[in-house]
């Protein structure tokens, strides 16, 4: 069994294979360049791995796995229009670069491209691939929507901002493993762990992005911290804090994210916020229920009946999820 | 055989049914909204009809005519998005009556909304339908870029234009009528036919799209005329009156497309470029075209090896939209 690595660089030779523009290149450039932006591609990655580790082979999942990313890099690429986010890996976002009209077109395109991609991956049982990646993209958006609607609100629950995550985050990492091992013809009941795993592990990858965003290093991280706090998102981090604040930190995060946090200017709303981070120490909490999913998430892949080598990659991806600086 | 119109009711009695809110309801309200704001609901009717023309039976192609048209209503929802248009069947667009975020989104979810439809309708052939839809739907994207691209241009080729409309228009209702006979096992030849039959069709009805966009009743219309002049679109019908223009209409009609018609005023400029439409009688000559479409069309129609009686929902779906007001 090769190791998460040589799967990760398999994923980048096929991206620098496929070709991507076509006419009219107005509408396939945005695609073409958002695509090669790079990033982590780990949902790619997931599907080949999942594939290969119940005996698929590769030639049996590359279009599929170009169609999950496909599908990724269009949320990217609409929400960076919606979130009005001016940078995606260090680059301009499409919107910027080019205008929001072409955002939401070659958006759209992608979105079509990803089932192009999947359509052409023949299998058995492509009628449950397919089902899946549909569920998956309907969730997907609803959680964005949850995303959306919690900006306007000052209390969110930890557990409809966990519901959102789940949507938003983990069923798309879940539902790539899932893809995955359908191709190489995986048991249904293994087939279900390793879903479970996959939630697990987006829940934990999602609360990591939330600390990121307050205790990155900007250098490394490629946008500036601290953007969640500017848009008011409703994270993990201010909700937990809430939670572990006493009366005076909770009207000072209160204010904050209200009309206190408009007239004190963004960096100063920014610093303030982190100051009640640091006294409640809130990033000591979020890194132990990160700890609880990483469990959670090893649990369900300890349950699938494979040998220990089989599983190797998917152990090494939760390391290099766990030690990610951005 | 059922006519025109008992297919027509159907349809209105099958979007009447469907439930198409969901949680979270800042996402569903805008497609339940959309969905219910009626229109001619053509692609789900001739998805149906030729489904009957075969044979095929309604329970048949249900969830694929509510998919064909929540499809086609998403297209709508973002090209008004795009083209800032701030009514649509006379009420107001989503992104006017919500906001730009809302139309990005509810749009994305309802091309996947879509896709339910369609996985949700078994047949034999369904990965031919899949295949059929997604092929459609990029071709429908390429179209609106290509629409788009026109805009910021003086000259445009009648064949780019009628390349741009065939993406844009017309493949969806071949595609519907496709769709429809392949849930109905119609064989491949008839299916071909059928498929061209609605070419012809749908670009007779995108430039009788033109004609009213410049001739309609407003009342009846439903939205402002001369919108496509004031968009600086280059429909057909500024495309054929360059070409019969004498050099002073010509003059006069490339500077209204350009900078003296932003000095005038946008009802000047519509007021004139009508007086110039009117003196090289464009009207007549479209017309003359959307007749030569009309054959073309029935031609294929009567190359279906089908009694006369099966094809007669198609015969008056023609009459119908060559009747049209708005």
């Amino acid at each position: 069994m090769n190791d998460i690595k040589d799967f990760l660089q398999k994923i980048e030779r096929i991206f620098e294979e496929e070709q991507f523009v076509h006419q009219p290149e107005e509408l396939y450039a945005p695609i073409d360049y958002t695509l090669r932006l790079g990033g982590k591609r780990i949902r790619p990655t997931l599907l080949m791995v999942a594939n290969a580790m119940f005996g698929g082979d590769e030639s049996q999942v590359r279009d599929a796995a170009i169609g999950i990313e496909t599908f990724h890099n269009f949320t990217l690429l609409h929400d960076d229009l919606m979130d009005r986010s001016p940078l995606r890996r260090g680059q301009p976002t499409v919107y910027r670069k080019w205008n929001e009209n072409t955002a939401i077109l070659s958006g759209d395109t992608m979105f079509a491209l990803a089932w192009r991609y999947f359509l052409r991956q023949p299998s058995p049982r492509l009628r449950e691939v397919l089902d899946c990646f549909n569920e998956t993209a309907i969730e997907v958006c609803e959680g964005q929507q949850y995303d959306m609607n919690f900006e306007k609100r000052n209390l969110v629950g930890i557990d409809e901002y966990m519901l959102m995550i789940r949507k938003k985050t983990a069923v798309l990492l879940a539902g790539a493993l899932k893809i995955g091992a359908l191709y190489a013809g995986a048991p249904a009941a293994d087939i279900e762990r390793l879903y479970q795993f996959g939630i697990h592990m987006g829940l934990l990858f999602q609360l990591q992005d939330d600390l990121l965003d307050a205790y990155g290093d900007v250098a490394v991280f490629g946008k500036q911290t601290g953007q969640d706090i500017r848009d008011n998102k409703k994270t993990f981090l201010p909700l937990r804090a809430l939670e572990l604040a006493n009366e005076a930190q909770k009207a000072e995060l209160l204010s904050l994210f209200g009309t206190a946090g408009v007239e004190c200017g963004e960096d100063e709303k920014v610093r303030r916020v982190l100051a009640v981070y640091d006294q409640v120490d809130v990033r000591r909490d979020v890194e132990k229920i990160i700890a609880q999913e990483d469990s959670a998430a090893i649990g369900f892949l300890e349950e699938i009946a494979l040998p220990a080598e089989r599983k190797k990659p998917l152990y090494e991806m939760m390391e290099m999820l766990k030690g990610r600086k951005k």
